[in-house]
């Protein structure tokens, strides 16, 4: 029999009746004779409410008390798991980050994970019980609450998974996996059945929402086998898994798209060493962050310098690059917020050629203008005008026939489980160290 | 400068309005120089709303888990103070019951502080903070978390100034602190300036629901000054201290009744050894507490026996006890619900002879009939007609001129905190190994 840790998020036990149907599956695999550990998030809901109560309080609340705070939801949450669990005649029992010594660092209200004691979880394994632990939060080495920030339950799960050297993670969604693309732009959308760590990776960091990208880091570090699936449904949904060869013989996993970003431009920038310093250095000093850089030399000693920030930080940027502009002698500073990021990712790719000048030929041919194009070796994204993001990743989808897939080469229903029931043990040891993202 | 221990109850921290408003007050104290500890209830309505969800969820909800989910409800206010503190410019922090290691019993629902490490409030105290508290909860040697019941947050007040050795403990709620009687039954009542231990004990087993009982044996046990008084004014309250000789020279410090129990009869038992195990073993298996009991020896070799029990447990006891008399041989069973106990309370009593005379025939010249007496050193009880109770409060009150008390013979407002300002600190060990309750 294995040992699975499951996580359901914030709507799948938003009131009592929803609490107790999460607790009917999860007894639904007990009874079968599976050890079980289900990590929870606060009810939906909770969290926004802390929110506002803090911020009654405080103009930006204390970040340590913000955790005192927020930890509270996911307590009530377990422990009215453990009751409906008793209640239908099966044991349980509620734990705590700190009973679990779930430890992090010390930055509250992000903290990340370093260590886990499983040994008071197999005890409570060993003894017949659904143990059901608090997601999001954990606890410094001092005894301080943190919590681990959004999608924190889904790191929580995994790096439970891995410490507990568990034989699957399931994290419970309202969609039934991962997709190719967004289901709500392009209706061929088709669920992917098994998916690399890596492309993973890639697809939390393009926009891709289902799975917090640190949970996926984890599961890369530690191999643990990752099943991605619905609440609402028995179907298989998505195994985040390590590559294989099927993988690789896709040239494309996915689409996706991220229009929460801004360009800026900074037109005819002198081409001297320390330039690049006196440009980002103002801007990543305010804390914002700058995800692709680009720079095109012009004649002479004279360079195009593009860049994208969040589109949040868009106005704030442009003032700060008026004054870099006099500062270094530029020309002047342009920029957009119309902007949206499009993304091919796919393992294959490492093995197919021209799968960048197939995507740039694509969009192309559909009359959208490439503005950035930022590549790794398994995937490619290029910046476009927001108003052709859907006729994009549309015309993208058919070119790569990412709605057949290896799915048509093989039964789909069996190949995702049997492999993951019997893949190895994850060999974490039981207290990783983990940095997780990346 | 003093360290203070102040306690708020739910009522007091309803909303963050509230919230704000005993910050505000904590922190004036803290500008005059004094170390503050603050211990704080889940905001009023919220353990409510957390008892309905468990309703929900189990039929009698898990005694472990039901401490689980009651925990947060301190939890969230002590995080919303330390942030109303920290707005207004003063640093504070929160501390959950088991980091400040307060630990219990393992009767969750109700369990009892065993010890208290200082060591960790010290230290924060040391730093210039405030200290915030969550109050009611604790936990046990295992981890568990545990709650101490109702009004549990003044016994953790009144336990971490034992700890602590604080100066003194102060419990504030919505009335102006101790009345000789219930001012809304009888409009000569009058604040009373100073009580001793014993005499708030009686009270608070009696009826008296300013203070929980269990608080009052720690300060009692530790001899922690207690001061009761308002969140709402300035006004001093009611100082519970160590007896002295003022308080013996009263002979009766308050009126007070308890309208929560039923009295049951059983006539002719037979006069044999066992029988009062017979009677009283069936009742207390079940779980009901009995309070007073009294046999009157009849002619020959039979007594009546009769015995109150709370009234939520009237029709249960009555049942079982129709069985009983049918084992012992008795004649008969009668009860009623209609009954009231009428209690004067004063460790004056030993210096004065007379005093429980004076209540019987105080109730005499009412046409008030005595149906039971039970007395101690310092109190007496009688249980009548529940119709008669407001009558019989008032003219015990007059009798013993209790509207006038000690306040006439020196000043009221200089009295109390004087004294209590140069008392001896609290003898109490860092860590006190207390039995709460008597």
């Amino acid at each position: 029999m294995a040992l699975i840790v499951q996580k359901f998020g914030g709507t799948s036990v938003a009131n009592p009746q929803k609490i107790k149907a999460v607790a009917e599956r999860v007894m639904g695999y007990s009874r079968k004779g599976h050890r079980m550990v289900v990590v929870l998030s606060a009810m939906a809901g909770e969290t926004n409410r802390f929110v506002d109560l803090a911020n009654q309080m405080q103009a930006i609340p204390d970040p340590r008390e913000m955790d005192v705070l927020l930890a509270t939801g996911e307590q009530a949450t377990i422990a009215l798991f453990a009751m409906a669990v008793k209640e239908a005649g099966l044991d349980a029992i509620s734990l705590l980050g700190d009973q679990v010594k779930i430890t992090t660092d010390r930055m509250h209200t992000k903290a990340r994970i370093q260590t886990i004691d499983a040994a008071l979880i197999n005890r409570h394994l060993d003894a017949g019980k659904i143990v059901v632990v608090a997601g999001f939060q954990g606890v410094t080495e001092d005894g301080d609450l943190t919590t681990l920030g959004r999608g924190g339950s889904d790191t929580t799960a995994v790096a439970l998974a891995a410490a507990l050297k568990a034989d699957e993670c399931e994290i419970y969604t309202d969609v039934e996996g991962v997709y190719t693309t967004d289901p709500n732009v392009c209706k061929n959308a088709r669920k992917i059945d098994r998916i690399s760590y890596d492309e993973m990776l890639e697809l939390a960091s393009l926009g891709a929402k289902v799975l917090d990208i640190r949970s996926v880091g984890f599961a890369k570090r530690y191999k643990v086998p990752v099943h991605v699936r619905s609440t609402f449904t028995e179907t298989e949904g998505t195994w985040v898994v390590e590559e294989d060869k099927e993988m690789e013989s896709n040239p494309v996993s996915g689409v996706t798209c991220n229009k929460n970003e801004a360009r800026i431009t900074i037109s005819k920038v002198p081409d001297v060493p320390g330039t690049a310093s006196k440009i980002f250095t103002p801007i990543t000093s305010q804390g914002i962050v700058v995800d692709m850089i680009i720079q095109n030399t012009r004649e002479g000693k004279l360079t195009d310098m593009t860049f994208t920030v969040p589109r949040t930080d868009y106005k704030k940027t442009m003032q700060i690059m008026k004054k870099v502009v006099a500062d270094i002698g530029a020309e002047g500073v342009t920029g957009s917020d119309n902007i949206a990021k499009v993304s091919i990712v796919g393992v294959g790719m490492r093995n197919h050629a021209g799968i960048a000048s197939t995507m740039f030929k694509v969009l192309s041919d559909e009359g959208i203008n490439i503005l950035m194009i930022s590549t790794s070796e398994i995937k490619v994204s290029c910046v476009i005008e927001e108003k052709y993001t859907e006729l994009a990743i549309r015309a993208l989808h058919d070119a790569f026939h990412l709605d057949k897939g290896p799915a048509k080469k093989k039964p789909a229903k069996s190949a995702a489980p049997a492999k993951a029931k019997v893949a190895p043990k994850a060999k974490a040891a039981t207290k990783p160290k983990a940095k997780s993202k990346k």
